[in-house]
Formats: C-alpha cells, structure tokens, sequence
C-alpha cells in the first residue's frame, strides 16, 4: 500500500503527523505501507510555484491512497486565482478523477452539547453525502469573464452534468444506501434546473437496479430546510458539486463539531483522497492546539475504503471513541468537566488506545 | 393604489383573504386601494391552460403592487414542465422586472421554542437576506438537454451575471443595510466561479458609495455553516439567484416558524410583489387551519416598500404582536398554555388589533 502524504498549509503538518502516528501502530504489526510526502496548496506554491505541482502530480498518481491535511492560508489570498492553495485541490481531485465525495456528518453522543441544534434534534445523527466531485459548474466550459455584444460586463459559468457523470456517482450512493438504513435522497432544482432535471432522470433510471434502496428527490431550498428541521429524517444524500458543497458543509455544522469529520474523494477504481472536512485553521497552525481526529478518521476511511481492510479502520475508530469517553478533548471541543488536550497528546491518547 | 391580487393554489385563497381583510380596515379609514384578483399556478392553468396567462399578465402589468398567496399542488406534478406552477411564478418575477428579493428571517420572541436551534443561538435573530430573482442560473441561455459530438446525453445551464445585474442588486443591499445595523455580507463562490468572482467585485466598487456600511464577503459553503453556528452574526445579506434560494430557505427555518415570514420582490421603480416565504401547504388546503400572518405581513411590506406607507405598515406589525403576545395561535405555531385558533379566528384577531 503505497500512500501519498500531503500536509499542505496551516494546521495541516501537525494533524497528518498524528495520522501518521495512528498509522505506524498498525504498520509495526505487520501491515505493509509506504509513505512518500509531497507539497500541495500554498506548501507546494512556496516550493515549486504551484499549487500542485508536478512532483507532487507524480506521488499522487504513483500511489493507491493520499492523506491530505489541509490548505489554504491568508498569506496565499492575495496571488492570482490560479496559484491559490484551493486550486490545488479542485486540480488534484480532476486529475485524479475523484468523483465520488463522501461526507459523512456523524454526531458523537459525547459532543452532543457542541450542537447549536437542540439534543433531541440532533441525537443519534448519522448522515452520509454523497457529492459529485469533479463535474458540474464547477468545471464546466465555457466560463470566464467577457464584454458581450452589447458592450456590456459580464460573469459566467457552465453547470453541466453528462450521463456518465450522473450514472457513476448514483452508483456510488446506491451501494452506499444498501451497506446503512437504504434510504437514499437525491438533491436537486429539477423544477428550475434542466442540469439537475437530467440528473434526477437518470438517478431513478439506476434506481431499478436497487430496488430495495427507498429513493426520494428533494429541492435543494427544501433540502438545505429539512437539514435544520429533522435532520435525521436522512441516511444517504447525493447531489451534485455545488449544492453538495453547500449541503455537506451545513449538514457537518448541525454536529457542532467540524473537527471530528473525516471525508473520502473516491475514483472508479478505489483510489482516493482522504482529509478532514474543516479547513487550514492558520490562526491556530503550529501552537499544537488543532483536533487531529477528523485527520485520523480520515485515515482509517482510506483503509476501509481504499484498501478493504475495515478491521483496520474499525480498529482506529474505536480508538477514537474510547478517547472520547475517556473525556480527552481538544479546545474545539472542550467543556468543563473533560479533561483538555493538545494536538500531540491526543494522538498519544489514541496510539495508546489502539 | 392599484393592487393586483393573486390567490393561487392550496392554502393561498385562505390565507390572501385574511390578508384582504386586514387591508380592508385600513380602506375603510380612507386609505384609497383597488383590488383586482387574477389567478397564477394551478388554478391559472385550470381556467387557462397557462400559469401566468394573459389575463393575470394584463392585471400585473397594470398594478402597483401585486399580493400573491400561493402556488402548486399535487395534481399539478405530472403536467409538463412548462406548465408547472412554478414556472408562472419565474414568469411573473421576469415579467415584472422583479429583480430584488427581501427575505427577512425574524424570530418571533413568543416563538423561540419552535426554533430547532437553542434559544440563546437564535433569540433575537433578524436577518435580512436580498436576494437577486431574475438573473443568474435560473436564466442564463444555452440552457437545455443535449446530446453532444461524443454521442454522450447530457444537462447544462449558464450561470452568468452582467455588471448592470449586480450592480442594482447591490444598490439595493447596501440601502438596506443603512436603514438597519449597517452590516452587509455579500455571498459568492469566487473561489470556484467566475461569475460570482465577478459579482464580488462589482460589489465592492458599488461599496465605495456606502462608506458607512462595512461590508463583508463570504463563500455559499461557509455561509451556510454560520447560519448554523452563529446566525446573529448577521444583519443583511446579499446573493444570486441560486444561492440565495438555499439560504433564504436555510435562514428562515432557523425561526423554526415559516408560518410568520414574508417576503418581497422589487423591481425598479417600486412595484414589487409580496408573498408568505412558504408553500401552498396542499395536506391543509380548505381547511381553515392554515397560518395567515407571513401573508398578512407581506401585505405590510406592500404598503412600505411599494406604497411608502411606514405608518400603515407598522400599524399591521404591531397588530402580529399583540396577537401574538395574546397567545393566539393557528396550528403550526401552536405549543402547550397558547390558544389555538383557526386561519380565519387568527385574521379576526389580527382585525380587531388593529
Ligand atoms: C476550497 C474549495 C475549492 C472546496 C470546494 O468548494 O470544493 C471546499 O469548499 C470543499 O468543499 O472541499
Ligand atoms: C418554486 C421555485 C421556482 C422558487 C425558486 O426557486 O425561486 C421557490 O423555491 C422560491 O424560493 O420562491
């Protein structure tokens, strides 16, 4: 198992390297796997003037799985689009062709006070997205910028979904749908959006080869609702780039605790890209004060998911929730009567765990 | 004052004549208004195969304001697209010019309860999200279905936005915002899309003449987090199309009581439309259970935006508030200790608050 490791900017370094710790207990053991590092967002901008650069290309397409921290730094916002650190990302994901994001928004019983959500709301919730990745306005052509024939400014975009595109993420969530409680609700704007339209029809013509899978289709107005109203009304969502973009990160802060969730940006064949749902954090980068439990979920997701082996990864989470109720905490999630930690000592906590 | 009145479908007869009623005492003091009714959505097409038909275009066309109640209905889904609805109500929006949409999300002290969200997250919240309505992805051109050179079907739409577009939608949200806590969060995706890259920065130049307002930005995904963690962060709100239908929605079930919000569409020269924020309700259609007051309140915001009457609008206010504080309530709002009352008792009361 060959895995590249991308630490990117802010909190990234010191979150992958308790990832990394989690991982090297079951690497003493036995399980093989190498470990080649690489830069990515402002890290690699900095080294090689781009935010993925070729070096960093080759790793990734070398290797089965890559761990990313996470990028992204205000030293990087005043350089042109296309050097940003998140282009980075959007480049990497493409040339990979990591379309399937799952983004699991879990609540854990202990950090149920974290929630700005009522308990009883948000109790027990365990909710699954399903987000296209690589297609939709986010990479649609044309787009740009240009004066139209009437002389006149203007901003545009392309959201365009293929057959293929639709057929392989619905897929991807149907198979999801049937491992949980088979309930699967496909998001779209199929009343305005003929894109999203398209997306539905195809979504109920796979729909027949799971016919114990219970689809719904919701508007995504309605949808980014029903996510504050009764949230666990939902076991796998899946949706397109942008609504997914916007619905998963609601639906990750309805547990009150962004520092806790992992995400996978899977391929056709397996490969992926395993980071945590919340971002750089450059105002806590480097003082050992970040939460490196979405990064270590992350990591057992890649096992599970790139490399089949859920021992492994149910091994780590149990880990994590032994931790948990131990009452370690991170500041993130600290309240009185837990015991706090820093970034370092909770993965010593966790490793001791395993 | 010429205003043309829309009942529409499911609960929106009932809920309009509330509303007219309420009116109704301000005419009989000597406030001069005409009513003409025309239908739009589903009753527009059983009577004339369209749902925005000649007859109601005429009648729009002619009045000052226009108070809509409601569209769609089961019996509606299989019709074809074109048909639908809500296609008469995206037809009224571009027909009017209605370009501006304001959707307060308030909560109502006597209702935080309903709130999913902790009271000390939500009390006192009062957003104001504008909304542009008549550009965008809901728009753009090429739109459609295709099957392209590969042979391949797919879906597309364009997103795009012009500088006179965001330019008055600006205009708009920054006059709002000096009218209330001088705070405006413009939201885009400028990471992503160009479009909305654009749109920020037309929004900024449109800053440097409101000085006072001190203008913020922020992306789709993270705004819909903070509504979320910490939505009295916010004072007004400014979006496209598009995300502005995910977060005017997202906003206004944080009251946790839809019941109660209006909302408003403003084209240039004041002719707006107003209608509740929720649906046609079709389960408690003709039952005189429905909640009258967001429309009873978009009538309010009729005669302050279009008819520049405070006075009477705050008069309509007050007369909520005192209902409300008098413990009357339809069935959505109502809890333990409060008086339950019917759609047409709740515009009995609100009449004799008057
Ligand atoms: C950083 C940005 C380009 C990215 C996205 O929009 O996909 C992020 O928000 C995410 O969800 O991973
Ligand atoms: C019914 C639909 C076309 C409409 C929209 O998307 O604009 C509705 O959701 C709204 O927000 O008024």
């Amino acid at each position: 198992m060959n895995i590249a490791v991308l630490p990117g900017d802010g909190i990234g370094p010191e979150i992958i390297k308790q990832a990394l710790r989690v991982l090297d207990v079951l690497h003493k053991e036995g399980l093989e796997m190498t470990f080649t590092e690489a830069p990515l967002g402002g890290q690699a901008y900095d080294q090689f003037g781009h935010p993925y650069p070729e070096f960093t290309q080759k790793v990734c397409r070398e290797a089965d799985a890559v761990l990313l921290g996470a990028v992204g730094g205000p030293q990087y916002d005043t350089l042109d689009r296309p050097l940003r650190p998140e282009r980075g990302l959007l480049a990497i994901r493409k040339d990979l062709g990591l379309f399937a994001n799952l983004r699991p928004a879990v609540l854990f019983p202990e950090l149920a006070n974290a929630s700005t959500l009522k308990p009883e709301v948000v109790a027990g919730l365990d909710i699954m997205i399903v987000r296209e990745l690589t297609g939709d306005v986010y990479f649609g052509q044309p787009r740009g910028m240009r004066t139209n024939e009437q002389g006149v400014r203007e901003g545009f975009n392309t959201m365009i979904y293929s057959e293929p595109e639709v057929r392989r993420i619905a897929h991807v969530a149907f198979q999801i749908a049937m491992k949980r409680q088979k309930k699967l609700c496909s998001v779209d704007k199929a009343n305005v959006l003929e894109t999203t339209e398209f997306w539905k029809e195809i979504v109920i013509d796979v729909a027949k080869e799971y016919p114990e899978v219970e689809l719904s289709h919701m508007y995504v107005d309605n949808a980014a609702m029903q996510l504050i109203r009764n949230p666990k009304q939902f076991d796998v969502m899946v949706t397109g780039n942008i609504f997914g973009d916007i619905l998963s990160d609601e639906a990750s802060m309805l547990t009150g605790s962004i520092g806790m969730l992992a995400s996978a940006s899977l391929n056709e064949s397996k490969k992926g890209l395993y980071e945590p749902s919340h971002g750089s954090a450059p105002d806590i980068a480097g003082k050992n004060l970040a939460n490196p439990i979405a990064t270590i979920l992350s990591a057992a997701m890649m096992l599970r998911y790139s490399f089949d082996n859920e021992a492994a990864a149910t091994r780590i989470e149990n880990a994590v929730k032994k931790v948990l109720a131990a009452g370690y905490r991170t500041g993130d999630i600290y309240e009185e009567g837990t015991k706090r930690v820093s970034c370092s000592e909770m993965g010593d906590q966790i490793v001791a765990a395993m």
